[in-house]
């Protein structure tokens, strides 16, 4: 049982991987104009996004997050025994993600990015995209779980083009795209502010959604 | 409680404001294809909409909008009471967006527009888009409220790219599109006539909805 | 009562006919990239399309076409009586969305196409496009009605894309079409052709409907 | 009535593959952007689908694909006296539906493909978008059926665009893209090839999903 939702997280984190890695290299092999090529990488990344948390929240809860799974431990939705194993299956995912897109694009398996992503906008706009990440999450958990899929979906597309980073807001996505010298790679040197701006915006999320939301029913 | 619904009112406008914004200056900065720029910014726009209105409207109604505000305090839906705080946390909203939207940008975080937006054919646009949204609330309210997210969304997609002045169609959206000299921007000087245009047209959406839907039940 | 049928009728093939013209007029005007402007042409519809069959659907049937109109009579759906008045309000509507769109974009509000649209292969492309527009709404009717908006305006949406003549296949606002020297007219003279292709391709979907779904039940 | 089944697979399919050859026809006519003219393709691809999946699935089951009608055999969903009439109907239609993609388009009614698309990688690719479309479908069969056409189209329009073989995952479509030497075109001698690929990746979807949703109920 155990097994079949790490196998969940794992499988979810890793197709949701090799879906931004692998739209990336066809956007940016396909077009010079940068705006079409991240069009094609957020509609792609949304719509497989919507048919993954469908299809895995009912064995997993299709977090694919290491931010969304601190949260929901921290409002009391998950057992503390869970979340290390986890986070271990949504990171072992995420690389091998990373992998398959390489290999079905026949790039060598392992490129380490050179794309700067760095500077206090660029972590101001992670923080914004945690933020309302989990503001999304906690609010559609309280009034529209069935509709949550199409929630979270909606706001990636959306945040890929409004924020500055364009929303990576996810440590294990962040992790594996560091092992990619192609569009959604970033420099690894620049993960642990990532990382961080993530984790600070997941704990602003967690704030906003009880300060908006109230804290009585379910957080 | 009611600042809980200023503080909806206030996010919802502000994190609007910083999709349009935001998407805005995405669009322009990575194509010169200005058709392309504009599916950018609809697309965003649409999509964080739907989740917002979704999200925010068991809190506060969702409007986001002082046309609508004021639409529904004349139909008898809202209370007078609530008329002056509503609009003016959305004004406070939609400014904070604009700042918000700068800042992840590393822009300047006021500076003014220079996007001319004016002459009798942008007005009328004005005037169709904003009776188009409000015919359109009032219509979902009364047949299909479960889907007024996505019928506003879908509605806001289209009319950006069908009516000339890509419908702003919003007086708290327009002023806060005055403080940013980017793609989405409007001359501070243009913009008493869009929201006087924006006015007219929430009347005869209102006049519409009453003729075609009848003025019977809900309204 | 009829009154009303009919304003919903004129009202939403107008604004169906804004949007055809309006969109083709912003993609064209923004971008020489024609499969950019088709783009924005084809989602700016569908999503309006969308909206205006969920909002005036319970007050007239949403038909805005008369090859819709007129299977719905030979189906035995709608009484004979009405047809007439239906079709009257389609037309007026659909020349008034063309003006209205000029009116917007500050265009002479009536021009006469030159865009030539004519030969064997488009007929057949209308034939094919009405043929699936009747079959959609009649097996949506059937099997899913309260999905027909999606079905049909995604049914669009794809049809834009697929057909050679990006379907018109809607004698109304081909006939409105033909007043516009802009990205979505046809010339005048091109009409009569494609108006007898739509009405065959609209018998041919009816017989598909029943080939296919069987005659039995609603039908 | 089994009559009628075979001609909603045989349609369903035939439309399918008009759509894919007949959208690539025409992205690939209009622009020189590959993305953009994928994109076209994609996006008419999976609206399509959805609209084909919800309307004759009542009637068939809409399975469009001899991938998807094996594995329903495999897992007792589908008695084996059907399996060989739905695939005969599925190749019949594939084919008619690119002739009438060349008819609308004024093309050669047939044309062998000179697009090479071989070599592991692809393999690999056509593997994982055949195991990932069975696992879709099972798991939707599983946990939301009436979402079914939504989460194959949503699948669909992601895998286009995320994996490098733009997914056919599906023998009959494939060898009906054999006969056309357009953008959606394959070499007549790299279908083999791409056919084992699918059938070994439903293999794997299926076995990925009986791991990962667990073989207890349904399959």
């Amino acid at each position: 049982m155990t097994a079949r939702i790490w196998g969940a997280e794992g499988l979810g984190t890793g197709i949701l991987v090799a879906t931004v890695v692998g739209s990336g290299i066809m956007g940016q092999t396909l077009t010079e104009n940068v705006a079409v090529a991240l069009l094609v990488n957020a509609v792609a990344t949304a719509a497989m996004l919507a048919v993954l948390i469908t299809l895995l929240g009912p064995v997993s809860g299709a977090q694919f997050n290491p931010c969304v799974t601190l949260v929901l431990w921290a409002t009391g939705t998950l057992p503390g025994a869970r979340v290390a194993g986890l986070i271990a299956a949504q990171l072992a995912g995420a690389v091998a993600g990373t992998l398959l897109a390489h290999a079905m694009f026949d790039r060598a398996l392992i490129t380490l990015s050179d794309h700067a992503r760095t500077g206090p906008a660029q972590w101001l706009s992670e923080m914004v995209a945690t933020a309302m990440l989990i503001f999304v999450i906690l609010s559609g958990l309280r009034h529209r779980p069935a509709a949550l899929p199409a929630l979270v979906a909606l706001s990636i597309l959306a945040m890929y083009l409004w924020t500055a980073s364009t929303s990576f807001a996810n440590p294990a996505v962040t992790l594996a795209r560091a092992l990619t010298d192609t569009f959604s790679g970033i420099r690894p040197g620049d993960v642990p502010a990532f990382v961080l701006a993530q984790l600070v915006g997941a704990g602003l999320g967690l704030g906003l959604f009880r300060l908006v939301q109230g804290a009585d029913s379910q957080s």
